[in-house]
């Protein structure tokens, strides 16, 4: 069924369109892959501000696909750990895994993103177009009308199929929501907190200002600071913040004086690592966080959005690129199933993938909470403690939610966070009530947590179908 | 603090925005109230197709507190239950409540409209503008550019703030989206059905050609067809139906044979009473389910959405209207504390308010599931059997999800949906697990349901908090 002369136009040359490229074009496609910014591999990387992010099993099960894994592993921080920052300044680390070998890493954006954007260009059957900006796609038409930001004039490129992997802010969906000739439902939900970038430099004479293999929290309630490691021995912070109503938020932080009363008072210990805390402040840019959902994700068999443009999630789980690489196996998956009719594939994607990025989205904000407010708390560090007894003790007895949907890429997000959820009210339940008794051992406790949460499914299941 | 002189200007002259002119002079303001359509006073009305609502106790609270309780309930037919109708052609009686004086009303849309204009064109300071369409809110100024749709030109109103009450379309809500100033957080989400109207015409010599004080519903699975009464003995008959991808659904019901088949297969005793089916099938247009969400509601303290401009809900659980004119309660309560200060009447209107709308806009769709598969199952049977004798045996001890949201306007839509949820899951589960047995009194199933109702808010609590 397959035709080997398909042209797929494929619109986002970030992190989930040029894996997808890579892939197609292993899979025989002529590839065109058109990217609104310049080359970020001719452009002139800060190393001070090389944003990171949190690449887990999920992401290098898609790099794997595509033969790029052990390339990518190299730019890698083991991260085996949230390094609790509190009020005092005391840390603690609190493992992400009971299991030796389950840990995040940290991992550069622009770093990543050019070794995908090199193993693309390798293909003979892949031409990348930067600086082409997209205006609007003729959905019904696989056509799409560019901005070409040197000269200025607008191009037409045109394939059998269109792919939009162009981010959050996606030009393809928008053309969907304003196509008004079917039914699109969509949401954006914003967060009341923005976020903002500061840097820890590297340590005078290199190596790191703080312990190196750990994603870093100072949690604070309302706010709260992450930092996470670079290669060069830097860490780059973000500071989670409101953008109103609070004695301190952006509305309020305005000088320089009030930035560092705020940090003297809620991270002291991180300000003496922030050497240009005040000038990055106003220097860096404040960004919004927003989830958003969309559906259909495809129109007329011509046109499919992937990645971030079909579903943004807030940054808190750290799987916002894992699920966009998952979204490339799972695609690759169902064009073994149905190569051949697009309009079948793209129908086949959506069906066997939105529960799930609708459940990492729903994961995503829970975990914002958990980040600045629970892990603070004594009945949340009891949980965690227990859980991770259970996972040291019972490895292959026991996955934590954070475990089930971090490192388990088998099962999918909408089964962990069914399954994650249940477990987490069986425990702070069993927690709260007392039924977890000093008296009892670890395999008891263990085996009343699993009763506690399949009755908790059970009786969701009853009260769900039937209500 | 008030200013008897401020000039309001609302766009929209539906329910809401009619009840809310109403009330708003009656406290003192100067109000236009601008509305899109012609005067639907002097357009002529087709009796046999005019649409009717169920009217409720909120709705009937909001009439109240303008003055238009008696006059509205003049319009009324007390609708005591669902009639089912089931596949075989049987019917029977399902009591919206245990209480005698607990039902709902089938009230024609317009004709309640007219009513609330008369009322508010009645008041010296409401001037009212038909014919024009509102293009653009500027929402720093609280200035609106209309289209007049006699002339063609484009007019200015300006008020000291702008109420927006234009629906589910609504162009304030557009405007406020389109603004970018603000984060705005928005969500249209459209059910996979859309509906169609149809009726069934008064009885040869007068009268109703089914027993007129019921919601008649024909449960279908995936398929529901449902009936209001109207005061000239005719009956408005809605289809719900999937757009596609169904055996019978909107793409494939494309002949009158096709259309005849399917109802006759499914819907023969109701096929019986409506003599113009296919006619009617194809000249009424199809109309989407959506509910709309969204926040803010207001900006810079000049501009506040209100009614479906601010959450629209799909009708299944017959609140639309009543939400919009609880909206108008509640309102009307923030100013009795607020007034004066626009910015914190607005902004305090949807802390209290947004929770509730959220609420039954969910409500609404689980109800769309209850009518069409669950009312025709066994253990919804059971419980609603249970629940009922509770209510009649209990009046003052026991309300079933329904009526806390229908009858008792004195519990929020919010409190409703989190005490008649916890209370379903814990009849669906004992009624499942066998634990309420035939031994038993009905006292003691009361005070069994209530416990278990208790503790299943108990263990959710203790989870949210903590997860």
């Amino acid at each position: 069924m397959k035709d080997q002369n398909q042209n797929i136009l494929i619109i986002g040359a970030g992190l989930c369109g040029s894996l997808l490229a890579l892939r197609l074009a292993q899979r025989g496609y002529n590839i065109t892959l058109v990217e609104k910014r310049p080359d970020l591999r001719k452009t002139e990387q800060d190393a001070g501000r090389s944003i990171n992010l949190a690449l887990s099993d999920r992401g290098l099960r898609g790099l794997r696909l595509a033969g790029v894994e052990k390339d990518a592993l190299e730019l890698c921080i083991p991260m085996r750990g949230r390094m609790i920052h509190d009020a005092s300044g005391n840390t603690f680390l609190s493992p992400y895994s009971g299991r030796e070998n389950e840990y995040i890493n940290s991992i550069s954006r622009p770093g990543l993103n050019m070794l995908l954007l090199d193993a693309a260009e390798a293909m003979d059957n892949v031409k990348l177009v930067f600086g082409h900006g997209c205006k609007k796609v003729d959905l019904e038409n696989a056509a799409a009308i560019f901005k070409d930001y040197e000269s200025g004039n607008e191009v037409q490129y045109k394939g059998d199929i269109i792919l939009g992997t162009d981010g959050a802010g996606s030009s393809v969906r928008r053309s969907m929501y304003e196509h008004r000739k079917f039914l699109f439902s969509f949401s954006q939900q914003w967060l009341t907190h923005g976020y903002k970038e500061i840097s820890i430099p590297p340590a005078e004479g290199g190596g790191y200002r703080t312990y190196k293999e750990a994603l870093h929290i100072w949690p604070r309630g309302e706010d709260m600071l992450i930092a996470l490691p670079n290669l060069d021995g830097s860490f780059t912070v973000t500071l989670f913040l409101p953008y109103a109503n609070s004695e301190y938020c952006f509305d309020t932080l305005t000088t320089p004086e009030m930035v560092h009363e705020y940090f003297n008072k809620e991270f002291p210990d991180a300000v003496a690592l922030m050497p240009n805390l005040a000038e990055e402040f106003f220097g860096n840019p404040t960004g919004p966080l927003g989830t958003i959902k969309c559906s259909p994700w495809s129109s007329y068999g011509k046109t499919l959005i992937l990645g971030d443009a079909a579903h943004a999630i807030v940054p808190f789980y750290g799987q916002g690129m894992n699920a966009s690489f998952e979204d490339v196996v799972v695609f690759d998956e169902v064009l073994d199933r149905f190569e051949g009719d697009w309009e079948k594939v793209f129908q086949e994607y959506e069906k066997v993938r939105k529960k799930d990025t609708d459940a990492i989205a729903d994961l995503a904000v829970d975990n914002f909470h958990e980040m600045k407010e629970h892990t603070a708390s004594a009945l949340f560090q009891q949980k965690r403690k227990l859980e991770i007894a259970f996972e040291s003790e019972f490895p292959q007895h026991y996955h934590s939610k954070y475990s089930l949907v971090t490192f388990n890429e088998d099962i999918s997000y909408f089964q962990a966070m069914k399954q994650g959820r249940a477990q987490d009210k069986a425990i702070l339940n069993l927690l709260d009530d007392g039924t977890l008794t000093e008296q009892m051992t670890l395999d008891e406790k263990l085996k009343l947590v699993k009763q506690t949460t399949e009755a908790i499914l059970h009786d969701d299941a009853v009260a769900k179908n039937l209500n």
